[in-house]
């Protein structure tokens, strides 16, 4: 498998955790979307991905686009072990909370979004950084909440091993504290995080760790 | 059943197809987005959907949030007629086109993003029509040549038959619409548009058809 991918995106970042927690060895390429006005919207890469978004995956014939169908494609091909719960009511909470994520906040703060306020809407730093803020605090109050009131809440997301939302959960945590957001709030969100950050799995697919990291 | 929803939130639109598609009767629970500040923020709704947003699923004692985990979900427990293809890299295209709708374009266009906007940043209204449809063009521009290209294109997105994908994409259009967006240059997506709206299923769920309506 061949992983187009930017080491801070974060959608790149739960799909590369997903790949490490199958065991899937992948070859990685880097698409830099700063890099002379952004890599993705080059020819090259809109061949592979018309949106010009990142990560795709090239398995075999297939290329696949969008992290959280990625992520249901590799549980249908390798289920083990798995990255969600055995029953439906359980599965529908995973995903909600995975999209909670992917759908509330990670579309708003996005680097695409931050560059529109900034050159089309002549929009100041101090107010992009309040909407940044703004929709990170609004997703990861509930969030908070949500994990610090449910039972089914253990050392990750849900029960004791990563599923689904946690691959959602952690880039989104590394993305807000790039931006300074004050985690106090938010113990039980920083907690699970922490505890992902001692597993291998996540610790390989961070940032940091990626070829092209800065 | 217990579908808390608003007629004209495109999420909530996506599940009372797929409702509607299944077979499924349930109660109708109006919650009005804009009436007295907000339904979906008060008190009462949020003891059910602590994000206060629509939709929410009840299912006797299960709460369901996300209307894309909402359809997996009512895909899982009642699995006939499907809406998901049946191999795993056709699952995946299908989830894709409907997260590129739900994650891509959606999100950035939404009453509480547009409100935020004019509120918080005090964007006139014409620079905040052009954040609208930068966003909706941007994202059919690229669905348009996919679907156009993509052998798998019938009458619906995947096929003669409607998928997930169409649960996205129908109320994505029924919104561009009444913002005005040109759809002369998205021919295939207006065509599957205008097949969804001969099918009972589409057209019950359509918000013109629910008793909050106005």
């Amino acid at each position: 498998m061949k992983l187009y991918s930017y080491f801070r995106s974060s959608a790149s970042y739960r799909v590369r955790i997903a790949l490490n927690l199958k065991g899937l060895p992948y070859e990685y390429a880097a698409v830099h979307l700063l890099r002379g006005g952004g890599e993705q919207l080059a020819p090259d890469y809109r061949r592979v991905c018309p949106d010009g978004i990142v990560p795709s995956l090239v398995d075999g014939d297939a290329v696949l686009q969008q992290s959280l169908a990625i992520i249901e494609y590799l549980e249908e091909t390798h289920p083990n072990p798995p990255l969600l719960p055995s029953t439906p009511v359980d599965r529908a909470y995973v995903r909600a909370i995975a999209l909670q994520i992917a759908c509330e906040i990670h579309p708003l703060n996005n680097l695409r979004v931050l560059k529109y306020l900034k050159h089309q809407l002549s929009v100041a730093d101090e107010a992009k950084d309040a909407w940044y803020q703004h929709w990170v605090k609004n997703g990861f109050g509930v969030l908070e909440s949500t994990l610090a009131g449910d039972p089914r809440t253990g050392k990750f997301v849900y029960g004791d091993t990563p599923t689904m939302a946690d691959l959602a959960l952690v880039p989104q945590v590394f993305n807000a504290q790039r931006f300074n957001v004050d985690m106090q709030p938010y113990p039980t969100i920083q907690r699970i995080y922490d505890e992902a950050m001692r597993h291998d799995a996540f610790v390989r697919a961070a940032p940091a760790a990626q070829p092209d990291a800065e």
